[in-house]
């Protein structure tokens, strides 16, 4: 169990791989591709939804749940939809000890059946705009699984909105954008670049997609969230009309948006070491760790001093955990909770209780410090926003780092192999020089239209359109 | 929109189909046997979630999340289980754009998967006790669905624990009984009849189940939850073996412990009346609404009253809501707010500000009140509570009317078609008199060791072994 993690600048995914399972965040579970989230991992989930439930309701949307099962032909009513996600379907076709007479599709996300229900609700544009959201699990059969990144089934929330005009459903996959830039760079403490995929790359059924994209420290992007404007044959597949104002029918514009357990592959990725995980203090389960360094002797007096300040860091919010476990050493503990990621560790021994002090340590920067009793709160509180702080920023020092900015095509073709990166370059729109792309197995991140490298494509060197970033991804 | 309801009394079932649909609780579903969760709905059982998710932590239970697939031969591993299950599995046959080596349950329960995952994480006596939970949606394929009763697809939380000795493993049981009893009695306002099931009505793979049942107002009872001694051939089965404290191979007693969306039935059920739902203040979304009385005049003022209103009631933690629909009336909103059940309504207008009052009407008893403002969030705060308690009572005070006393099943034959409720008689314990029963359409919903009816068995009439409750059910 003590042996060391793989190397994380040589071995970065078996480093992942390792730290996912002995820090307990996930399982391989007996399902191909799907996994089983430990209570760790589930604590960190929690978290999340804690937060973007908050963001969902405080920007009007209200939850609603939804079935598991669309029959198979809601999803072909939309023919761009249904090639999208035809490949990784998986199908219920016998239940009740019959064979059905319709297949069921497992979700592989919800437009469908939620557009089907809208079209019950919606009369008149009184009834708009209809702003649901569900927190569910999805399925999409994965053949290259990997915890939390890529799972069979994973976890997520798919927010879904009708709207009367089209700059409202603008605004609202705007709006979702930005709570999710909030939740991913102030809670996540991982930087991201937010814009719209190109054709090519945008979800099967959108009008237009939006993304935030993070750089991993290997170099390759990763999609942390997407908010679409669904296209409009999506309301008219539904039969969605209402009565507008003017007493005419219309058809509502949709959006959909959707956050999932991948974003915490992201922050395990993000943030390691070669001791572990590091876990962002906001979301972190256990903040902070207390080690208690006692013999059988003085263990009643110092474990009435570490229940004193277990009483006075709960009052503040502060989620603590004791490791009083009696098998262990401290030395294995200090190892485990570094492995764990949890951002402060307290050592408290007798001779602390006797000074009325206890001893930090942080995770990020392993800096000691010897706190007097009273100002210990004040201090963890400064610490924790001290970590949360350097964590972006180290992060967004780390992609300053990984950026390459780049004029041609070739420039990709010899440097991606050893450049832990992502370029930056210009591009004229055109599907093919996008394509060309593929033979170095890097693709279109996003659109960059305020930014201009050049005045030409990095391909064919026709007149640019917009800029973009390019990057192998995950 | 406006007509009457079906009679509760005389149309029961008609009642609560139509006050699902038209409080927007739930809708069906285009998939047969599964339903839509509104918002109100959703509202309600985040709120039960939030209780329940509490109470399961506070006991020391953490949160973990395992596949919604099952391979189909886990489910093969116990007997009693697969043949209690098979009739109501669906199953994944095709995924991928391929036919399945082994087919795939939706899962109906997740003893086997979490069975097998305790397996790989069970070594020594030290790793016990096992104490996970999962919240999550379930399937098992319905032939006669009804909203939140029996649906296809439910919700629910699922608890499976693993423990050293059979003591510990009871004594768990017991305590997440306890628990949900608080939850049931003391937050639904749904008395119950707590005790132990029959052999034949115990859960397929139980050594034994604990249920809490209720009476609803039709006299038919519902099984609330379920807490359950899972079978150590489950153990066994998965192979679950651990080195004890002397050394030895031994396998770990089991349980799991359930509470479901059907909580929301039993609640519709229990508190509606002719005016629709009366959801109770501890888990109403929304437990005063405010209506405003006003015309364009002296809007302005009557609506600035609301808000200071508002703002004070939610700093006192109180849900509360504003109907501010410009396009209807306060007549329809009252009658809105009574069908929605909203514990509390508070009637503003302009004289209301004038004089510094504010009314309010009791959804339970329909009792008007004029509040001066400084008293306002203490009477709020008074009448929640006492809507709680008489709801409760209420419940307790019918169901008493609801118990008849019998010696024998020709009582039962002879009374059941009108009566209205539940028997009370003592058994012998022979499968033959329970399954007598069945022609009646009855069974014993759980058994009443301590209390003593008579010496001999309504049926058989040989000596007693317990004290039996008999009814229809849902």
């Amino acid at each position: 169990m003590n042996t060391k993690l793989p190397d994380i600048n040589t071995e970065f995914s078996e480093w992942y791989n390792e730290v996912v399972r002995r820090a307990k965040l996930a399982d391989h579970a007996p399902v191909r591709g799907c996994m089983v989230v430990r209570p760790y991992g589930c604590a960190i989930w929690e978290n999340i939804q804690a937060i973007v439930d908050k963001k969902i309701k405080d920007t009007g949307h209200q939850n609603a749940l939804f079935p598991l099962f669309i029959p198979e032909s809601f999803l072909k009513r939309e023919a761009d939809h249904v090639a999208g996600f035809s490949p990784e379907l998986a199908v219920v076709t016998h239940a009740g000890g019959k064979e059905l007479e319709e297949p069921l599709v497992v979700r592989p996300t919800s437009e469908t059946i939620i557009h089907y229900m809208f079209a019950q609700w919606l009369v008149s544009w009184r009834d708009l705009p209809i702003k649901i959201n569900q927190w569910a699990n999805v399925v999409r059969w994965e053949m290259r699984p990997r915890a939390f990144l890529r799972t069979t089934e994973f976890w997520w929330q798919e927010g879904h909105t009708a709207h009367e005009t089209e700059q409202e459903a603008e605004e609202e996959t705007l709006c979702m954008l930005e709570q999710y830039r909030d939740l991913i760079e102030n809670y996540l403490a991982i930087p991201v670049f937010a814009g719209q995929k190109s054709e090519q790359e945008k979800f099967a059924g959108a009008l237009k997609t939006y993304t935030l994209e993070a750089i991993m420290p290997d170099g390759k992007a990763l999609q942390m969230c997407t908010s679409h404007r669904i296209s409009q044959t999506f309301a008219h597949a539904f039969d969605m009309s209402f009565q507008d104002r003017n007493g005419n029918v219309s058809f509502p514009h949709l959006t959909s948006w959707a956050v999932t357990t991948r974003a915490i592959g992201a922050m395990i990725m993000m943030h390691g070491d070669n001791k572990g995980l590091i876990i962002p203090p906001k979301i972190a389960p256990i903040q902070v760790i207390i080690i208690p360094i006692c013999n059988d002797k003085n263990r009643t007096e110092v474990m009435q001093y570490i229940h004193v300040i277990e009483q006075e860091l709960k009052t503040h919010n502060i989620r603590i955990a004791i490791d009083n476990d009696a098998q262990s050493t401290p030395g294995a503990k200090y190892h485990e909770a570094e492995l764990r990621g949890i951002p402060l560790r307290l050592e408290v021994g007798p001779r602390d209780v006797t000074s009325n002090v206890v001893t930090i340590v942080d995770r990020l920067s392993s800096a000691k410090e010897v706190v007097v009793r009273d100002s210990l709160v004040a201090t963890i509180e400064q610490k924790l926003a001290l970590i949360q702080k350097m964590l972006f920023e180290n992060a967004c020092a780390r992609r300053q780092q990984q950026e390459r900015i780049i004029t041609a095509l070739s420039d990709i073709a010899n440097s991606i192999e050893e450049h832990r990166g992502y370029f930056v370059t210009s591009w004229c729109g055109d599907v093919a020089c996008e394509t060309a792309l593929k033979e170095y197995k890097a693709s279109i991140r996003c659109l960059r239209p305020d930014s201009r490298i050049q005045d030409f494509c990095f391909c064919c060197k026709n007149p640019r359109v917009t800029d973009i970033i390019v990057a192998r991804s995950y």
